[in-house]
């Protein structure tokens, strides 16, 4: 009974906006069927919660992402 | 000085909204109590953060929500 | 399809050490009677985590749990 | 390669909302400063993930803040 | 520059203790080539953390993995 | 009432252990001063939960700490 947090930066979809729906559904199908084949573990006790993050509270480097970009750009 | 997550599908409030604020305020109270007669803790440094997970955010199944419901349905 | 991760410190149980299984499972139940009770949510797809925090690695008022309490003795 | 999440309050930011950006640069500066001299890790690997909670979505002596501060006050 | 977090019981692996080094491996590199294919994110920012739960510290059904498998055999 | 959850691999610290219990200390005490500084959070309500993480159980680069390393070297 696995229990699966992902978290991505807001971004990348739809009109500037975080994941689609779609690409969430192959988040959750992907990595509910990594654990099936890895550890056999039942999809049907399998939980996978998505977190979107906003840019800015999002920090690599010792800068936001935002910033971050900047100044790699 | 526990600390409490509680994550919940954004859902079954009043007007299809997540939790009421009562709901909320229920939680709360509960499992802090629920703490202090098990463990003895000190509901002044019992925190409680609840989270609310949109439907399409939450995998069970290795379907989102509303596709997994749409199946069982 | 809740989800809850109850953090305590790793104390208070039979020879010092943290909850005995007989109280983690009251608080499993307890927790998940809780979300049926305020949330009407399903035991069956109910999660409960619970974590252990070493006294050391658990920090309030800008000191650890240990430094803290001999402060406040 | 550290992973840090900071929760805090929706509040105290400009107009009544969460931390201003400002603010949340000088925190993804500061504690990747913090990592870096305490225990010389790389900045270029340091995540840091900032939370703004709801005040009603966070719990404190078994009541929501709004609650907790109205019978403080 | 995704973080994803695993939570699986402590079993499974080699003489009954959790996953082995290499199932630990599959996942972390299942799970980064999901994002980047699924999402395009940078495998060099991808972080996964796994964390192995002791079963009597899972609850599901309102009962402790240990007492949910007995009543369920 | 900031929460704040710092995770790190386990070594660098005596004998090749995870961070000592002053090197905890100073984290705990400098993330709780960055957030009274910056947010003019009260230190009495900020918590701070340190893991620490082994390394084979944390991924970079869809490969585990060590192996990552090893690539590198």
């Amino acid at each position: 009974m696995p229990y699966v947090n992902i978290k991505v930066t807001k971004e990348g979809g739809p009109e500037g906006a975080g994941p689609s729906s779609e690409q969430k559904a192959e988040l959750i199908k992907g990595v509910t069927e990594l654990l099936e084949k890895v550890l056999h573990k039942n999809p049907a006790t399998t939980f996978v919660v998505i977190d979107e993050v906003a840019l800015e509270d999002w920090g690599i480097g010792g800068l936001s992402v935002p910033e971050f970009r900047k100044l790699k750009s």
